[in-house]
């Protein structure tokens, strides 16, 4: 495996000019080392992967591959190792500091393409396999958790069994922060769960996912407590056929602009364009949030294998908020939702 | 709270330059936002967070008292409120890319010295608090683990119950991915749990922590499965008694160094030194590992109200390691463990 991505990172990486990465996820990606402090660094010839003693068995264990250094000092032990008076660095992922304190060392440093970020938004069958998983393991939970909401039951409640059912499920940990958003909390959409009691009229807003291996699931759902009312409705009926028209949208070699267009066109229709205050999705993989970001501005086309999320909401302060979001592949085709759970406007409580 | 951390701030930053400040944890510490996305922005005269709309409602609740800009682009607004030529900016949090687009439109752009990090050194009474119900919810889990634990349970599973505890306790989340390394396993410092089951004569390294309200616990137990060897009484005795020497060297006005080589004492004397392949202790508050990081070579003085980890550890390699941590508070005139858990050599399963 890792031989292989480096094999494709050095053919589009400057053959003169050493890599060296510093980004912990794209490390992972390219070496297969998971610790959480290390430098990679690459040339034509060689690779290398320094890290420290606390890393030693690990790092010989996940990188057979690749040669590995153990340094207190990452940094000062890549300078020693390079070759040439060139020297690529990751530029969104170099602090100032050690920016200024290579640059001391190494008279031609340069900042290269985010190069890496580019292999990864295409994922291989390998890759695609975990964030399933990690999806069925995030939706499976869902199931369980809708029959078990009542009311009184607090947004910490909630959050809390969910997670502890995808840990159960086999899940490493949680993909990120679970949002569990009721009543008016709902409109806020990166809500971080509260004391607040599930009360009967309440929107409840689900967004959350697991972690398999380093790779992320992202899914939302919206539900009710109790019956629900018409707004609520009408509301949950616009949010799901902008979703609807995004997926149906997504296929290879289409612009994300038509994406964006064709989800937003039920939001216009409906006047809630100023409501929906975030992008319309983003690529999933080892980071929760990557590239592709599937937003207007940014132009773009659909490939297969992308993995991208389409989220729409549409968030009424002090109201109420709907959010449904699903993790999705792109196939040869078309494309393949991989956090099934029924689109239904679904009462709990 | 914001408005005194940050009064403390503009006592020790320079007076004429403006701030940016870009680490989301000094960010937290200095505002009380919690989001994922932020820029402060502080000189004498004003204080402004940045922050993007998913915020806009949490950011203004959770900073009542200081001006919320919402954007679309934090660096470029925040640069468009500089009235002054100059800006400091966080070397260690700031990267590349983001150093280059700045310091084409700020004339004057420095590199500050790391001054947050210096305030966050010693708590404040509220963050103490904080600290110690995070270590009293980890040890109350660890006491109902520690009955569960039977042979053949796996890493994993001994790791997932334990953070189930955590969370059903009142953790927020856990502080970092849980340790838990058993047989040979545990001989890797920074082990990630596996599918091994648990077996009668196994060492079992449990380093794990809660996290409240943003602080951290952090706290680690070696057990036995079954009886204790002869062994590993030896080994656990060896690095007890580094552990308890090295929280008794604790007390404000004492240098780093006098509480190492207290700690390294009897593992120089066992001849264990080399086995020993970690700091002695770091830290603990809004980021797991933070300043003052307590080993050989960085000197410094323990000040009341630090909240510090002691944790020697001895590896042997394909054979097993021990390690003890505890996070403990400096007092007025010694220090006080926050993470109770016996000391005694306990065997399970």
């Amino acid at each position: 495996m890792s031989q292989s991505r480096i094999a494709r990172l050095r053919q589009v990486m400057d053959s003169d000019t050493p890599f060296l990465v510093s980004n912990l996820v794209n490390i992972r990606y390219l070496s297969g080392f998971t610790g959480s402090n290390a430098l990679l660094l690459i040339s034509m010839e060689s690779a290398f992967l320094l890290t420290d003693s606390r890393y030693e068995i690990q790092s010989r264990r996940e990188c057979p591959e690749i040669d590995v250094v153990i340094s207190r000092d990452l940094f000062g032990s890549a300078i020693e190792l390079l070759q040439t008076p060139a020297l690529a660095i990751e530029g969104s992922a170099l602090s100032v500091t050690h920016w200024q304190r290579i640059a001391k060392q190494v008279p031609d440093l340069q900042v290269a393409e985010p190069l890496i970020e580019g292999l990864r938004i295409v994922k291989d069958s390998t890759e695609i396999a975990v964030v399933s998983k990690a999806c069925d393991i995030s939706t499976a939970s869902l199931e369980i958790l809708k029959t078990e909401i009542h009311f009184g039951m607090t947004e910490r409640q909630i959050a809390r069994r969910l997670e502890s059912l995808m840990l159960d499920m086999g899940a490493d940990s949680i993909a990120f922060q679970t949002i569990v958003a009721s009543g008016p909390n709902s409109a806020i959409p990166h809500h971080k769960p509260t004391d607040r009691p599930l009360q009967k009229g309440d929107l409840l807003k689900i967004d959350f996912g697991a972690l398999v291996d380093g790779y992320h699931a992202d899914c939302t759902r919206t539900f009710t407590a109790g019956k629900a009312a018409d707004w609520q409705k009408e509301l949950h009926e616009c949010v799901l056929a902008s979703q609807h028209n995004g997926i149906k949208a997504l296929a290879p070699d289409v612009d994300f602009g038509v994406v964006v267009r064709a989800a937003n066109a039920p939001l216009q229709e409906a006047g809630f364009m100023d409501k929906f205050t975030h992008g319309l999705g983003h690529g999933v993989g080892l980071e929760i949030h990557e590239q592709p970001f599937l937003s207007s501005p940014i132009g773009g086309k659909i490939v297969q294998n992308m993995v991208v999320t389409i989220e729409p909401g549409v968030y009424l302060p002090d109201l109420g908020g709907i959010r449904i979001e699903d993790t999705i592949v792109i196939t040869s085709f078309a494309s393949e939702v991989l956090t099934k759970f029924t689109y239904e406007l679904t009462s709990v409580g």
